[in-house]
Parts: C-alpha cells; sequence; structure tokens
C-alpha cells in the first residue's frame, strides 16, 4: 500500500461532504495521504466517473486506493465492492462506475463489503461514502486483508468496452467525453488506425462538420476552425484552438464521429 | 493536538486566498496536515457556514482545530474567537457562524484573539484569515497554550439551536440547508418524535405538497415523486430520486415544514 | 527546498487532471506536500494566473516550488522554463504567465526546460502539466540540480509591471483583476501616493462613479455604496459592503481609474 487514497465522487465541495470522509480517514490512518481526483463529476453521471477514473488511475504509484462514488442507489439492495487488481485497488457502488477499468484489467478479485466492523458505528441510508466507503478504505490502506471486508463475488456488474465500429476502411466511433475546456473526446485511439495510414487523407465527420487530417497540438488550429488530434489520454479529439469545441459544435455524449481514409 | 486544521470559507478557489492561508499554515508548522471541509459556502451567508460546520466537525479526529470563515465584518471592531470544547478547537470571527456548535456543547472557554506576537508582521483590514487566523491555527496546532492568544470572553455571540415548535400532535419546523443535490434538509430530527409513531401514518407538508410516511432511502421515491426520509445528518430531508427538490418545490431556506401524525 | 509545491492552474477539477499530477509527483517523492493556489484561473487568461501567483508566492515557505500553467499553446514551440530566485523556483510555459514575478526580482536565473530524463515515457502534445511539469517538479523538489533539466537562456519572455501613469498631481491607473466577492483590484499602490496626503481628500474617478476618500474596511460602506480602501494585496480596490462591485459598476480589466488630490 503507498498510503495514497484517491477521490472521485459528484459530491461537490459545498457541502463538506468529501472533508467528512478525509476526517474519517485520518482518524483511521493518520498518515493516510488523501488526494481529490475529482469530486465534480456531474451529478449521478455514472458514465462520466468511470471514464475519468479509467484515465486517472494509472498515473498514481503502485498500492494507490481509488475510491469513486457516484451513487444514485445509495442505501438501497445495490452492493459495495472492492476490486483488487494487484497493484491498484478501488472501492467503489457495484453500479457501473468501474466498468472500463474491469473491461481493461485481466486478473482481479472483486469483494462484497459487508463487515460492519470496519464500518461506522451508525450508517445511515443516505451517505455510505462516510459511514462504510471512508472506514473500510483507510483500512485498507493500513494493509487489512481485503477479504476480511467481505466475501468474493463473481455476479459484479461486469466490464465494458467502448471500442468503435469497423466497416471496410471506416470506423465510426462516438462522442465519450467532452473535457471542461471544451474539447470532444471519441472512442477512436490511435492503434485502432489502419496499420498503414497517412494523417493528411483521413477524413472525420461529425455532424455537419468534416475536418481534413489529424493536427499535432492545440494552437495548429486557428481561431473557430476545429481540428482533429490525438489528445492526452490516447483519444481522438475534436478541438477548437482557444475556444470550445463542445458549445461551438453542439455535440453531446453519445453523437457519432466517423473516420474515412482516402 | 492531532495536527489536522480544517477550512470552512465562503473564500472560493479562484483568487488562491485559501491557497495562501495554507502557505503560512505550513510555514510555521509544517508538519500540519490541512482539510478542506469547504471553501463553497455562499458568500457572507454566516448560516450556511454554521450548519456545514455542525455536520461536519465531529467526525475529525479529537484535537483538531477548526477554521470557520465568513466575516462580512472584516477589519472591523468584530472580534476573533478561540471556541476552546477540550476534544475540538474554533477559530472563527465572533458573528455567530460558531452559534450552533455553542448551543449543543456545554463545556468550552471562549477566547479573545488579540496577542500580535502570533499575527503576521502586517495585518491588513481585508483579509484576516491570511494575516491573523492562518498563524494562530498553525501556533494552535504547534500546542501553543490558548491563553496566550488573549484573555477569556463571556459576551461573545451567544449559542442558538434550531429545534422545532411543537404544538398537540403537531411538529412546525423549517427548511434550513439545501445540499448541492439539491435535498431540502429541514431542523426536525429523528429523535423530536412522538416515542411511539409509525412512519406510514406521518403526514409532511411543505409549501402545497403532501407527503405520507417515511422512506429509507432517496431511490425509494420514483422519477418526480417527492419523498421524506432521514438524512445522513440526523435531520428529516425532502428528496426526489435522480432530481433536485431544492429546485423542482422551488423551496428556500426558513420555509415551514409541517408534521402530523395521524 | 521545503517539500512544498503549489498549483497555479486552469485546469478546473472536473476533468482530474489535477489529481493526475499529484500523482506523478507522489509517486517520484512520495514526501512533497501539494498545495493548490487555484486551479479555478479563466480558461486561457494569462494575465489572471500571472496576477494570482504575484499575490500568493511569497506566503509560502521558502523552498517552495511553485508550478503556474495557462498554457494554450502546449505541445508547440513555446518553451517550458524554470525560474529560480534563490527562494522561490518556478515552474511554467514562457508566456507571460510569470511576468509580474518577473518584473519584481532582480537576482534570477531562467532554464529551459528540455531534459527528457525528467518527463514521463511518453510525452502527449496537449498535457505537458502532467507529461513534463509534474515529473520536473517532483525532481526540483528531491533537490536534483537546476541545471541539470537544461540550459540557462536569456530570451524568455520579459518581466512587465503595472505601474500607474501619473500626471501632476493625478494619477492614472487601471482595473488589474476583480476578485471572487467582486471586488475591483487597480494597479494603484499606497507607496504610488504623493508623500504628503490627506486620505479624505482624495477623489477617485471610475467610469461614471466618483468616490471621495478612503476607507478603512469593507463594512465602513453601507449598502449599495461603493468605497475605496487599500485591500490585502496592497492595492487600491473598489468594494460594495455586502455587494458585488464588478457587477453593480459593470468594471471589465483594464477599465481606468483616476485619482486626483484636491
Amino acid at each position: 500500500m503507498s498510503g495514497i487514497i484517491t477521490l472521485t465522487t459528484d459530491f461537490g465541495e459545498k457541502d463538506g461532504f468529501v472533508g467528512v470522509m478525509k476526517g474519517i480517514i485520518l482518524g483511521i490512518n493518520p498518515k493516510a495521504k488523501i488526494i481529490d481526483i475529482t469530486n465534480e463529476i456531474e451529478r449521478q453521471n455514472i458514465d462520466q466517473a468511470a471514464f475519468v477514473i479509467k484515465n486517472s488511475f494509472s498515473f498514481f504509484p503502485e498500492g494507490t486506493i481509488h475510491i469513486v462514488i457516484v451513487d444514485p442507489g445509495v442505501g438501497s439492495l445495490r452492493r459495495i465492492i472492492v476490486l483488487d487488481c494487484i497493484n491498484y485497488v478501488f472501492l467503489a457502488p457495484d453500479n457501473g462506475v468501474l466498468k472500463y477499468i474491469l473491461s481493461e484489467k485481466k486478473n482481479f478479485q472483486v469483494y462484497d463489503v459487508v463487515n460492519k466492523d470496519y464500518f461506522l458505528k451508525n450508517v445511515s441510508s443516505t451517505f455510505h461514502g462516510r459511514d462504510i466507503i471512508a472506514p473500510v478504505s483507510a483500512y485498507l490502506s493500513l494493509g487489512t486483508d481485503i477479504e476480511k471486508f467481505g466475501p468474493e463475488i463473481s455476479d459484479y456488474i461486469k466490464g465494458e468496452s467502448f471500442e468503435p465500429f469497423k466497416k471496410g476502411n471506416k470506423i465510426i466511433g462516438k462522442v465519450i467525453y467532452c473535457d471542461s475546456f471544451g474539447n470532444i473526446i471519441t472512442n477512436i485511439k490511435k492503434d485502432e488506425m489502419p496499420v498503414k495510414y497517412q494523417e493528411k487523407y483521413i477524413s472525420i465527420n461529425i455532424k455537419d462538420l468534416n475536418i481534413r487530417g489529424i493536427s499535432r497540438f492545440y494552437s495548429d488550429g486557428g481561431k473557430n476552425r476545429p481540428i482533429a488530434l490525438f489528445g492526452s489520454s490516447g483519444f481522438l479529439e475534436i478541438a477548437i484552438y482557444l475556444g470550445n469545441a463542445e458549445k461551438s459544435l453542439d455535440v453531446k455524449i453519445g453523437d457519432y464521429v466517423n473516420l474515412s481514409f482516402n
């Protein structure tokens, strides 16, 4: 264990929910280092949290515990799970928020967190982040055996990949995320491209827009001229230099993006 | 002292005010652990900060120092006080921001922070968080005797509870907070309820709305159907599953909530 | 080195960019203490970041490393520089974001960060904060010699001061920042004032508004009555007690502010 615990939640900052979780963790493990990945996931948006944690987790030292909470079903029958991938541990409701991690990993175990010895004494039905996940993460960071928190299970919500569809020399992808600069992230990775291709002959279609060729960096684009490039998460992005592509092109998550090579 | 210092302020993040306070604290006590409860209290909203700190402070390890700053009177005659409750210490302007803590605690002392030896050399008249509260909190976390910061006082702004009004078999309460999920928090606690009552026979009235019975968790509610439940802070809440009750019901802090049992 | 690394960026919190940088830093230097000054600089607003870091850096312990990233030219030919001022080290793109620091300091060296031994293995062209600046800051905090990161250079973007213009007994200044309380900060410092002057005879003009005299603190102002005072950063501010001067007066950065003494 690295002693690092990260947070990816939709709690926002205003209400003090995240601060309270940190207080509980430090009460159990005073040496824990707690890092916010983000607490500004759009409320109840499981897909967005799944994408952000997938892009972020591997930049932390091995032995980091990643907490991911977007949890509309809090208090009901949905389970809380620990996903043990050897080099990283994830703690989250079993609602799909770890789906992209699960589709990427091959060797892992999933446990159902049920042992009340590691919970706060009074568990509310509306804030399991505070009453269950915070103390469990702290005990995990102290090296408590994962088996102690509950039994291994196999009927958790399964992984899901976001590979694009390929047809002849076309790739049909989708918008999977828009970052807060307004860059539009698609599910098309560089290694999906044909073995031999020339970047300048790629044609990208999104909504009514056609972009020819792949740029290298944002400032390759002129003002108000959308460009396509492979971004820091490895995915094809549509961007407008010093602008906001998401708003200018009125794009939404799920919109189609077509690539052709000619 | 736990070495933990928390922050509950209306400073926001944009201007760097909070970062600067942390720099000063770490210059005096390099081992301090500084945790944000929230810096997103609505500007100048003393009641909101009073509610958030009341709900949060006890989840931190004993010996934690809680800084609370919402301070429209900064630089004027209002005092800065240290509230010593033995297991926790609070540092705040004497303007009511600690009123709910004071109403809850029985054994405590209040001190007027006046000893300039513990302030920055140049005290501005607009940013006492930086010039007074940050360095004082750091010296407190190092174990400096509280008496050294100034004299004990008794004419501080007193505690205030938010107990609802009871009349026959009715409880007349108020909305005291809306969290950022839009859940409406009232001042009615579970232990205010009659000794014998059945949850399904409770009738809750807020504005034109009537809710029958108490739910267990948010997902008990259907879409667009408001429910009532006891939330994580112990108070009765009105919520809409996957929705925003505050906005949908157009509720404001101070609005009445009536409970009857029949 | 104090082991402290600060962040002043326009990354926001939503996407996890800042969290990922912290993960990389802690992987290289597990003892680093990372403090956010702000990650809410307005997107691509170099001037705003330059002002915030100028006002904040000196409140941190000596040996602090300050990261400043507002970087519309990421991936292109713009350089990344280390500015070594002996007591503080700054790490930023060479695009003017350090201009006010450079105008204030006399003894310093600037280095071009080019040594890939200190970068992540795969450097993207869109996120140098993660791939270059985070690991370099971590190695700096471990005490790695600054010369190792690249050669000293002299053709960096130069300092810029924001002194007002003086003419007879008038001072013609400008709005340089509006904080998130709506206080309007000008470039007129207290030490720009004539040696002998009486605060009550100062006349301040901004847009159609005339303010007579200098107040001591915000609550000197009545509701809806703008006042002028010297704020916590030493600059003349226009403020409205319990209000928002920026919005009420519809002021923008760059607007003129005239002082006369009579």
